[in-house]
């Protein structure tokens, strides 16, 4: 589907939409009872919403492809993440309201533990807290770097900001981290010739980096992913023509939002303090973006339990958003985070899509399995949601005569 | 899929494919018992033809789109709706047999009704009989444009077809339509420059029609749509060589089948005729199309129990069908028309393919939910249909070595 074509059929509309992402949705079974997370929780108000509703299990990418978070929300909120890339840097500048010009070049870095023979041991320093974070920022900004501004942010936990800013920077360079343990930090490298430059930048920086954090712990070295510039894209306002509020408590979602047009909503750190976030602002806004982080923080961590937990905590904020009457209601993931693997897999992610003129088919439950039976089929493109979204809300055209 | 790669594919055969198309079939569920139109009839043949072969649920264009008549057909015809788009136009002038010159511009007009502030009161001013519109269309032959020669023609009911023909015409405006009533109809506009004299006399034209119709009652106005050219296609002959033939009592399904070539069968107005027509002439075709309109009027109405009656009005046509003992048989709709919605609407269709050699699924029953689960999936591409009768019909040679 391609975006420019539903933009011809947009029409205005008193409707609303919420779009609830619960993070690291889908799952696998656990041996004791053969249940994934989704299937163990008890989750009674998105079965009435899914018994409601049309479901099934929805694809962000392609099959097998596992999505980062950023192509994993790009395809809900309908852009194709396959031509809409954007590096994890970019992604976190603007999630810390850091004021990226175009020519600068943006990298995430995480505090990590390296041992003496720099091999990491803990790719996140057992998530230092941010207080430590921003000690050890301090101390990076020591770091000297020939004819090139540079700033080091702190954004949360384990995790900071680089940016360098001069002229001839350039983006495409590999990740430093090795995205396991037992492998030493990978060495700056350029995936074309015009990134010389900024590879010898960056290689200076993480020399000088080490050299400063060597006493440290547990956090003694840095990792360097998604070294990227600002793109340009279309907004998500002239795209489908509404307007689009965001309710998330992590940077990184606010600033994928921010770059599509989204508009901030202040919120808190708990699940609660966004669906009153939400209700707050009920009358403002044509499409809601919330955000449930916790639910892919403990697939990460392994957690089974505490990933059924996060799931039944999300349940219960259902009346909430009822209470609100939306005329949409999607409820998904932006991709699976099975406890199992401890890590987002490429696993499709179950999904519900509820209207007054939605189709409902058999589901009576939210879950990976009872979804493949449902009338979205269990291959659904993501990055089409959006478009079925916008019709049961009334807001598109006929195609046609 | 491509229509170029079917073309290379396709051998000659002797064998004989019936796509019956059932208007708007697709429904939603009532509340009383929860069942669609589809689902609430009594359709033993259907249901003995789902049981035999295989079904699912199409989409005419993507998943969101709800597609005009033009889009719907063509992708039940394999042409790609996005790729292949006619104005409604040119479509009602070849419905009625008009002979479209390469530089005619088309549109087709209803007849409507406005109140005394201008604004539309009915957009099809009560349906009114075909005869008042002949009555109607002989006043608007007093129109008087400056060096162009136009065509007014009655269609049927409120509807006819305007043809402009001269010198450095364009069919890239506006419908004058505004698709709502309680607005006044929209000032002709065209879409670049180079339409200015068109939309010139289209004002002028539409500013006579007020003007000569303004003491008729209830038709006293008209609105135009679908501004378009004759396009060049590719025949249905050449790209998937079979020969077809058309069974429609409504002009613009038959006007869109001779676009693509087809041959027009003459038949009668009920359903009934449309299958003795088929049975007359079964020698002489490899395809035929046979549309049934009436399912999609009473969508239109919102009248379920009017739709559950013409639907179950076709399913008693069926025997007839299998006696004539056709290679392959295609049911289905060319959109969904809810009666809930009284629109076109873009919930995916209820398919069944039944061929000798095709391979049932477990579906025993042809209704919205059931298709779910059938062999075709729930989102199978419309335009995907075409190529798939053609295997069943042994009209496709193996791809590769």
């Amino acid at each position: 589907m391609d975006s420019n074509f539903i933009q011809k059929l947009i029409k205005p509309a008193d409707t609303k939409i919420v779009l609830l992402t619960i993070d690291g949705l889908g799952g696998l079974p656990r041996k004791q009872d053969n249940k994934t997370e989704l299937e163990a929780a008890n989750t009674p108000y998105l079965d009435s919403l899914a018994t409601k509703g049309i479901c099934g299990l929805q694809q962000p990418v392609f099959p097998g492809i596992t999505p980062g978070s950023g192509p994993g929300h790009l395809a809900l909120f309908g852009y194709d993440p396959v031509k809409y890339q954007v590096g994890r840097g970019v992604l976190s500048a603007l999630g810390i309201n850091f004021d990226l010009k175009s020519n600068d070049v943006a990298a995430r870095g995480n505090f990590c533990t390296i041992d003496s023979n720099g091999q990491v041991t803990d790719r996140r320093a057992g998530r230092i807290p941010t207080e430590k974070n921003i000690e050890l920022c301090k101390l990076l900004q020591n770091i000297d770097l020939p004819e090139t501004e540079f700033f080091i942010e702190t954004v949360k936990e384990y995790r900071f900001l680089l940016v360098l800013r001069g002229e001839g920077l350039f983006g495409n360079l590999i990740d430093t981290d090795p995205q396991m343990i037992g492998k030493k930090p990978l060495q700056p490298k350029g995936l074309s010739p015009e990134t010389e430059k900024t590879v010898k930048l960056v290689t200076n920086f993480v020399n000088q980096a080490r050299e400063i954090l060597k006493d440290q712990h547990p956090a003694n070295m840095i990792l360097l992913r998604g070294f990227s510039k600002k793109p340009n894209w279309p907004l998500i306002k002239d795209v489908f023509g509404i307007n689009c509020a965001a309710i998330a408590a992590y940077p990184m979602y606010l600033g994928l939002a921010r770059l599509i047009g989204m508009e901030i909503l202040k919120t808190g750190q708990e699940i609660k303090d966004e669906f009153d976030t939400l209700k707050n602002h009920w009358e403002k806004f044509d499409f809601f973006y919330i955000h449930a982080k916790k639910t892919d923080s403990a697939g990460e961590d392994g957690d089974f339990n505490q990933k059924v937990a996060r799931i039944e905590e999300v349940d219960q904020q259902i009346p909430k958003l009822l209470d609100l009457n939306p005329d949409v209601i999607i409820v998904t993931g932006d991709h699976s985070t099975p406890s199992l693997l401890k890590y987002h897999s490429w696993h499709p992610v179950p999904v519900i899509i509820y209207s007054k003129y939605c189709r409902p088919d058999n589901v009576d439950k939210f879950g990976e399995r009872s979804c493949i039976s449902g009338g979205l089929g269990p291959c659904f493109p993501a990055k089409d949601l959006m478009p079925l979204a916008l019709a049961n809300a009334g807001r598109l055209e006929k195609f046609g005569a």
